[in-house]
């Protein structure tokens, strides 16, 4: 066990990055905030006057120079995650980065190749399902043996339509909806399926509102199916016109049963029985969905370094997430499947 | 068995008599519906031209002498069915009533006296509940002893909220809310949880919405609690003013787990997810409700009389349903606890 | 309107045969069943007997020639249909088909010539689901523009399993699963979607336990994706092995909101809270979910005929159901997408 | 605004005791659990080693007398809270108390009356489901006219069975199931419904599964009917014996709606389809159900003292509750209805 708690920066204080910071700073145990880094002064100013962090750098080198470092949180552009990661072990400092860990594969076995070289420090990917109790419920009851053996699993990401087409913006750097937003349940399939390598993808989508993604050649909702080498077959669904909020959902078919993990995406406990009839409000987006997520996971992070334990998931579950985001991106801009 | 089909004859053509007539005209098997009885000349008219029931008498008298005439049902008013049924067993007619047998104990009384002078003729109470589909699930599987022991249970029937206050004209006669419409809860009640006499009741109640009931010394919603001598407990609740839907539910606990009938008056199979979150429609009104059960009910009936046996409840339990709706309905009125 | 009641003949009498026969000689409005038809005397006596169906025939051609004849259900095997149907269409009578209407295109389109040269005559395939109040509601609401406009279909139909395996031993003449399964999802997505013509479909799927599925090339467990003209998408999933129960289900995701028809396949409206869990019990076969709907559809068909209306779905919809259902199974078999 | 956190002890450091210990000392923001009260040595110990509580009194008069004390939290036995909350006022210092006030009315006065005469003091009893955040969803929308104008609560408090009957040991000093368990359900009634005084209750109870608690006057299954001088009504159940988990619900009618809170207890977003039909486990016992509104409870209490702001419940709240619960209680007893 580290005697002392760790000594924790954080690259990027954008709206996921506070949550982050506000959790290390304020509910992880173990953990102590000691930098940010941000290229906007009011992003520090805000981390300096609301938690307390007395050191913020404009320069990511800078921070991971900054006396004593631990480790570093990375909530930046995924463009900067390999560059950013492969910086932070050369400077010997354990590293979290948020999903993906790259849009191409090249950069992801550069980082694996560099990490290999540092096997004391620990890197680990955000992928925040793995951290929520429901799928580790589902995930425990699965190994336990509860649905025989798990063949087939179905999950969506979906997020609640937001008119003003925010996200059409990012379109021509987000890799493709099937890189930005399935990369999560490819990784939860492939966990939860306890699957092998992928052998066949197949996807196609579809433009519901968002005409202007045209020009970024994305759609705003996508059906992908996934061949793994064990025979297992997994549908994703992504989409980002959903009326009723944010639904992520992932069933897994087992020989002996079936589990499903977020069926209906209740916000909370209220049940309104009025005019509209019997009905429960929505998880907005997935800020409100994953908030206790994204607390476990910053803590079985500091955890795993304090212990010297395994990460839960490896970077090599990162590369193959997103070979695999890559694959049916592909199938869905060819119009045909696709073998790995 | 009763080799040629029961000819039937009905007395009351309004909602629930064509309901009823419809149902024998057309899918009783083994019911042959022969004759109507209602002092308005287009109800007759309706049972001629819809259902091709030949004969139509605006008096009951008429109707217990048609020619060949086996049973009777009546959909009257509740003040009617006491002497209308004595005066079909006296004529040698089985006899279906809708519920409640009667508003006072006494009228009740009289008709097991009839009854006990005619042991081959079979008279029947419509509690419909007996005979829908989930509600004798619910009674198999208690039975079978799938929740214990039960000791405890919950009922309610609440109804959509009818701005007009059409129900209002009938508060005068209806016997009040409990007396009207619980005696269905205490009856589902008593059957399922298998329970003996009454001891002790307490009930009150309130006006939500319908003001003018005060007039009729009613109100729009009560509670109700029964404590039977086995120890047995029910609590009972009755509405008129519901927003969403026709809501009736029943819920037994036992000392091995609950069994709940209707806990979501869904509509049907379908849910939506829209702005309004993840919602299913309610069924509007009992009608809809219970629409088998009223069909499953004619048909039993039919068949007890066919094949001589026992109908599934007695006229003992129509009387104890009334001695405790009485009893509640004094408890509401007094404001204490009402020994029986 | 037709005068008297239709004089339907059955042909086929196992145990949809049965079903079938029952509603149209006990249940259905305006039907008179005259005659049945089965190479088994066992069968005919049981129509006889427990129907009062007159006249058996064990030949096809005799059942057709019965004197007065309006109409014939088809309840035989698959292969059968096409023949069949063009039989009756040329004796002269209206004919009810249970789906598919064939397993190949050239028999579709021989039946859709034959019914041409026959406009005054119904044919109707047998697509349940068209019939079901909740798909009914569904619809009605789609079309009413409940979820706006309608852009992807997600259907499955899973069926418990069946240890024994019975079924295997009629794949080498079904089709495969996902023509003699999901060809209902393809009607079922099409009518909701109001979908166009298919342009491209892909399929995989998996053995989960039925082994010796692998003789006659045919799997256990099957998805598909199809992309229609109008860019609408539709994902299918077929099953034999479910634990669970019967479970057909579909969901329509439009620009609007998303409307689920048996999101839980729940049997009754029972609810158990015991040691495992809230739970409800699920429909155990397509027989016990769809009992109301296969009464609706030969009450429509009836109608159809005695009011000389047109059929609610075309034997272009049967076509188009076997055309993609065709489409999805070569995929399933080649490992590739297939372009209609 | 409070500079610094504030200083804390905490009195009682059993089960409840080290969950409030826990979070106080790790995380509620301005916070500082700087001493811990506990007859016993190795609870003091535990305190010390897990949560860096450098100070351990055995004595409450030397925990009030600690240097710089802010506030305590009292989770001791409820006949202690009355005169240790009374020495913390004295001793000037803010005082948290865990439910319920006190088992007698006399008391409840003498607290409020000692606050009364330090106004600038803070005193809140932990009454956690205030702190639910779907509670005070249900409290927003009914407070925002979602459900117009409410009138009828139902509300439970329900553990799953012990069949050790561990609790029985406690019934002599409990106050009986009513106070201990409906207090809760009382206070929330009372908050959701925004009513006044009680003016009449009546309640009935039998015992299901454990025959000892007889000796102590006791029963494992009640239900009480609570009237309000508006002329609201609430009903109430509690329960030591369900088979399924720790079940706490409560629903509230108004006259345009009806809103649920935790009418299923699920323990998570995991749904299982098997052999045992669709299911969901459901929460153990309370402390799973409210560890969320445990942390929220105590950090509210942090603020309002902080900010010196007015607790969102008053110790009028706490004796009302009480007042209320001694009054079900004595109509458990007597079996008549009682006026207050």
């Amino acid at each position: 066990m580290h005697a002392s708690p760790l000594k924790i920066g954080i690259a990027g204080l954008g709206r996921m990055g506070r949550r982050h910071a506000t959790n290390l700073a304020q509910r992880v145990q173990g953990a102590e905030l000691v930098a940010g880094c941000s290229p906007l002064a009011e992003e520090l100013a805000w981390a300096r006057d609301t938690l307390g962090v007395a050191h913020g750098y404009a320069d990511y080198a800078q921070l991971l120079a900054h006396p004593g470092l631990d480790a570093v949180f990375l909530v930046t552009p995924t463009t900067l995650h390999a560059d950013q990661i492969i910086a932070a072990l050369d400077a010997g400092v354990h590293v979290f980065s948020e999903k993906p860990l790259a849009l191409n594969l090249a950069d992801c076995l550069r980082v694996e190749k560099e990490a290999a070289r540092h096997p004391k420090l620990k890197a680990m990917i955000g992928f925040v399902r793995r951290f929520d109790a429901s799928y580790r419920d589902a995930a425990d009851k699965i190994r336990a043996g509860a649905i025989g053996r798990p063949f087939l699993a179905r999950s969506q990401t979906t997020d609640k339509n937001d008119p003003s087409g925010f996200f059409v913006r990012f379109a021509p750097t987000s890799g493709g909806i099937l890189l930005d937003m399935s990369v999560h349940d490819i990784d939860t399939v492939r966990w939860l399926l306890g699957a092998g390598a992928a052998r066949r993808v197949f996807a196609t989508g579809t433009i519901a509102l968002h005409q202007n993604l045209r020009d970024a050649n994305d759609v705003d909702n996508a059906v992908a199916t996934i061949e793994f080498e064990g025979g297992e077959i997994a549908t994703i669904y992504a989409s980002r016109t959903m009326a009723h909020g944010h639904d992520t959902m992932t069933e897994i078919v087992g020989t002996d049963g079936r589990i499903t993990v977020g069926q209906n995406p209740r916000l909370n406990r209220v049940e309104i029985a009025d005019a509209w009839g019997v009905r429960n409000e929505c998880t907005p987006t997935f800020y409100e969905r994953f908030a206790d997520a994204f607390l476990n996971e910053a803590q079985v992070f500091v955890d795993v370094v304090r212990e010297d334990a395994e990460p839960p998931l490896t970077l090599e579950d990162a590369t193959e997430a997103t070979r695999i985001g890559i694959a049916v991106t592909e199938s869905l801009r060819s119009k045909r499947s696709v073998e790995l």
